[in-house]
């Protein structure tokens, strides 16, 4: 979370010209994105505009992306937003400038301007929450299995074997010697043939940071940049994962669990192959997070200001859900 | 620029609650504030509230102070900005609390909420905003004369001066040779009688930064922590050093120059005898921020992520404003 480049008044009235959304009358650096830089950007708005109430400004998230690979990515996040957004689902839509462009390039980087969202993110969501977030999460599967763009998830099973694998069973065992052995568990679940589950295009880090919420409504979902082509379940497990454990990452509470699923399957029922496989898929995707953070916790120096995550919180819930199971997601049958 | 204390949803929300501003819809962690962490919270507003549009939200900045020792110091602080905003001045009025407090403890730290106020911050003042500044500060200056507290700075020349000591000579010359050579300098303007020039609180730290501007307007003045009970011509000294210099902090830009003391002239005249030291209270001004760049310099490690300011852009200016005396103020007598 940070403002990695500065982006001075001028430079910043000069891009938001190229946009039809009035004159920029505040713009604030918003400690968010782990790899982009992101203003909260007010204009003075256009008179007809679709979004414009009289008298009122409009505000939008400016994001500037930092990283070079992302740029190929951009047509296809930004296109699912814009998708979902036309689907009535709670995202952000892209503003395109004059010439239609869904991004511009600043100083050799891709910037884009998107809607802004209200909302906050909730800290200990509740059952009521969980369940408006499954029905969510759900018409974002169906609403997504149409868009014409694909793109391959870069951090599925595989990905995360190659994660450990680089990190090394020793340095892994240096942080824990049960993390060393997850190296063992994702070769086992990177073998899973999960080839014949439903697909769609998915959100893939579900997590209360990008939820906002009024009250117990789902009013967006933000922060698509890890979105890909991939099975439905792993989307649903993520969001499990992230939502139903206590702060220790062991205990699943068994209401927030319910409420999660039942509420996914008020609009898309799970086929039986899904809830056969998303105990191993729930382990395959806390995995994914535990390989992340390790090998963020091995390349950031111990005294470094950033607050580095315990990939251990994520090899608990491995466990939780290995030795779980079924029972983990309550399925009423 | 950072965000250095994680408050849940939950808990804006139960803080938002003690004042009478509505229910809290939406909090962004803003990349501002050197030692503060700062929220852009938006609220539904209050049916009825003096501030509320039918149908629009309200916004406002809240902060938690991270340093102890600031606490003594907001009553002033916070005060100021009710006493400059009650005259008129485009500062942000503090919110209260339901008991009429102007800050609350959260988690052992002070929290204010205070208005948002919308505008840019310039990167390349024209001299139409300097003059429009200069203005504003004078009435600044005329309207804070009868603010009941006063503060005493931290950081008058003999501030420096200890500043400059505490870092020792070798360090200095190790940055630049130049830099060890201020001490001197720093020990004659500490000797520097300033006591009959004429006193009000000010803000002085009113870099680009700390201005919000609307064209050519001076829509707000924000960040008052260094805010204190001193000579009025050492505001117009420390505004003229961050607003009228190129890049290089090499040269005055003379009609940018001319436009701040004309535009604060049109308001508040100076005395004949701040007119004659306002070319050493410049100096003073000058090396009051090259020793607090030096001193951030020396205490931050080469590899941290943090951009650490260049003290020789202020010894520049030192050098400048010594050397052309009051011709760097083109005053038109």
């Amino acid at each position: 979370m940070a403002v990695y480049t500065h982006l001075g008044a001028e430079q910043l009235g000069e891009l938001i010209a190229h946009y039809g959304v009035g004159e920029l009358i505040s713009a604030k650096g918003i400690a968010e994105g782990v790899s982009n830089s992101n203003w909260l950007i007010e204009t003075d708005g256009v008179p007809g505009s679709r979004t414009r109430k009289l008298g009122q400004s409009e505000r939008f998230i400016l994001t500037m992306y930092e990283r070079r690979i992302e740029l190929d990515d951009l047509p296809y996040f930004l296109g699912l937003l814009d998708h979902l957004a036309a689907s009535d689902c709670p995202v952000p839509r892209t503003i395109h400038d004059r010439d239609g462009a869904s991004f511009r390039i600043v100083d050799g980087k891709a910037v884009a301007l998107i809607e802004f969202m209200p909302g906050i993110s909730p800290t200990r969501p509740s059952s009521q929450q969980a369940r408006a977030l499954g029905s969510v999460l759900a018409k974002l599967h169906r609403a997504s299995q149409d868009f014409k763009l694909t793109r391959k998830t870069t951090m599925g099973p595989a990905d995360v074997l190659g994660i450990f694998e680089n990190c090394g069973e020793d340095r892994l065992a240096a942080i824990d010697p049960d993390l060393a052995e997850m190296l063992e568990a994702s070769r086992m679940l990177a073998a899973l043939d999960t080839s014949g589950l439903p697909r769609s295009n998915i959100h893939a880090d579900l997590f209360p940071d990008n939820v906002l919420m009024l009250g117990y409504r789902v009013a967006g979902l933000i922060d698509f940049y890890f979105a890909c082509t991939d099975i439905m379940v792993y989307d649903l497990a993520v969001t499990h994962a992230a939502w139903c454990f206590d702060q220790t990452g062991r205990y699943i509470d068994p209401q927030r669990s319910k409420a999660l699923i039942e509420g996914y399957q008020s609009v898309r029922e799970l086929t039986a192959e899904e809830r056969d496989l998303l105990p191993q898929v729930a382990q395959a995707a806390s995995l994914r997070f535990a390989a992340s953070r390790a090998e963020d916790w091995l390349s950031t120096p111990e005294d470094a200001l950033v607050t580095r995550k315990n990939p251990m919180e994520f090899v608990r819930r491995y466990h939780t859900y290995a030795e779980a199971g079924a029972a983990a997601f309550a399925f009423a049958d």
